[in-house]
């Protein structure tokens, strides 16, 4: 098992033994990540992010400055040369002169596995278009396994949007590695990709429904998405099934006391703000967890840690 | 006196002795600032910005650099998950993971201590709408100290805007504390808010006037501020008092030889350049102490300095 | 010959002699890229940005990282106080409290030397107006040196936009101190700016053309530039333009086998994409080695190196 050098562009370029090993050295990451280290002391990663995001570009400065490494980079293309109309080939065959690794975030999907083709470092795709969001995807297994004590065995129910969501693209991937059952819960416009769904029906049960009441009191883990308004190309269809499912504590007297509610954020009103005191709700945890398992992807990757 | 762990949301919050404390420890800053030091190395600060801003942003974040530590963070609010309709609460409970303490600026008033409710690290307001500037008025006060020797018995002038001007608001508050004369200058329309003023005319002696030049004479130190144009609601009634007290040499001539001109800066047009290069002009100096009075918050409630 | 304190505003304020040693200084550089250093441990740079910009604010960050500094600063003015009105000498004279070095990138000529006039701190000009750019200039040499083994000797060719393009009169005046010959290929509309010509036509020979076929059989050096659409005043002036050379597969038939290719990049359509896997394309080598002058003029006016 070989992690220095790789990139990171795909769920599916992954085997289970690496998937636990990466969430092995998530958990290694946590005494580090509250004092600090020097293990990527000189190193830099490059964050070129072409969409807003607040906590994936967030959480991999955290990750290398906690590693002791630093990062650099811009969060929007509007002040860059891409404006002047430079493509993804050179603007990443430009930047990997200032880094040790680059962490994309691109609208379209396959720019990472661009970028990758093109680059001599590593690339972790940050995200790229509805496809894929691949390190989000270990930070949900990983929480799941930290909450849960497992992930084998559990009924985990994603729902809203699973058809533009990248993260549930990847989770869903990431998930038909264990012995689980996945119930994906959603209105009709929004059911999950065609191409998921035969990759991972293969792999573990898989049931699809627009009913969540009826899959609430099954489930062990929940995790929500938001419906996302900028992905939807026609804004009447957005109108359509936006606020059609929300949790709120009605919503979880019907559940298992030990629920797990897990959400990529940010959230808008999927979740009652009443909802975040209660014990099932993980959906900061997370977030925290993030920075741990990027600590973990990127020593990893530039081989301080095997 | 206790200061780890602290929020820096209001003036209001801190006793004199405290204040004192505060500008005391900034000075302890003057050589650390000159060398740097590694007492915050690890510790990293998130810059939430939701307003434009380059000095209070670059101030703190060469603070935190000075001290060894790390910043993060976005410098407006339009690349971030806001857009995607996050509120504050959460953005605050996202980035609380990334970091170990927030300086944040944000349009709305309230805003600093909302962000202070939901968080568990140490939140620094780094203006909050109109309201509160506390870490400009301590670095006013430490400037007045350092240029006067003292600020007890000095006569005080602020002018310009002193209604929507939040530096002025924390001034004010701050500046009560001492047993000083404050005369508030400005057109009717731009006259401190009634709370204010309520506020402290317990405390100190306090005249309103529209006559700037029959206060030059008395004046120890001036204050001078922006009229700012983002804050008109109503932008005739910003036409109307743009521009209405200019400082220029023609004005020292009829003030005190050691009068101190201060200003939170930008400026605009209320001071002419040619004011720059007089013994009077210290409001570069200001920017300096900025980040000698930054340094000592970050050093205190981060709990490097006691 | 003194670096030490010194402003990097334009190439004519140096010679000959200092130029070598600027580009001794970024060989000597190469392996401290690769390993990292602590010769600027404790210091900052503020990269002052008021036009986009990927390449160099990136390659001054990553230089600046690489010697142990840290970096601050803006990538685009619409977040900072010069929205509110404020002008680059107060600008400048606020950043020099946070920084011990400022980079400056403006859309203005003579910014660089208006910035250098206030400042305390030394100026690095990184791009000022369509006139000045030297530290691509330094970033040039240095390439065609490590390329070519030697600068004096060869025949150079400029081609495309000569007269926006800041990074050809820097290149211009810096090729004028070597014994070269130098061919300016341009539309008639876009021939390099007079004064440029006549000050280097004293010291070495020049030809102008717009026939670039037969410039090709000769060139050792052919540096490309991009047609600048956002510095043309009128549209339709760059629509008659756009495009009129091209290099490809083809047009290397017509060359010298050794040729060097170079391009300040970001390119558009003036190099095809078949070309950059030939060894005669040298551009991304270029932006390698810019991170590696920038180092030797940070670590040269900082004095860190003599």
């Amino acid at each position: 098992m070989e992690f220095e050098g790789r990139d990171i562009t795909s769920i599916e370029d992954f085997t289970r033994e690496e998937i636990d090993h990466i969430l092995k050295t998530a958990k290694i990451m946590e005494p580090i990540a509250a004092k600090g280290s020097d293990l990527l002391h000189g190193k830099i990663l490059a964050n070129i992010f072409f969409e807003p995001s607040t906590r994936t570009r967030l959480s991999f400065e955290a990750a290398m400055l906690k590693l002791g490494g630093n990062a650099i980079g811009f969060a929007d293309a509007e002040n860059t040369s891409v404006k002047k109309g430079e493509n993804l080939a050179d603007t990443i065959r430009t930047v990997e002169n200032y880094a040790d690794i680059i962490a994309l975030r691109h609208p379209l999907e396959g720019a990472a596995k661009l970028a990758a083709e093109f680059a001599k470092i590593p690339i972790i795709n940050a995200g790229s278009g509805a496809e894929e969001h691949p390190t989000q995807a270990f930070v949900d297994l990983y929480t799941i396994q930290k909450e849960k004590g497992k992930i084998d065995g559990l009924k985990i129910a994603l729902i809203g949007d699973l058809r533009y969501g990248r993260t549930v693209h990847s989770l869903a991937y990431a998930l038909s590695f264990y012995n689980i059952e996945l119930t994906l819960v959603s209105p009709e416009s929004l059911r999950i990709r065609r191409e998921v769904l035969h990759a991972i029906q293969n792999k573990i049960p898989v049931s699809e429904t627009q009913n969540l009441e009826k899959t609430l009191a099954q489930t062990d883990v929940l995790y929500v998405t938001r419906i996302q308004k900028e992905r939807f190309p026609d804004q009447a269809e957005y109108a359509k099934v936006k606020g059609i499912y929300r949790i709120d504590l009605k919503t979880l007297a019907n559940t298992k006391k030990d629920l797990t509610i897990l959400h990529p954020l940010p959230r808008i009103d999927e979740i009652a703000p009443e909802v975040d005191a209660t014990p099932q709700a993980c959906y900061f945890q997370q977030v925290h967890n993030g920075v741990l398992v990027r600590m973990a992807l990127l020593a990893l990757v530039l081989g301080s840690v095997k």
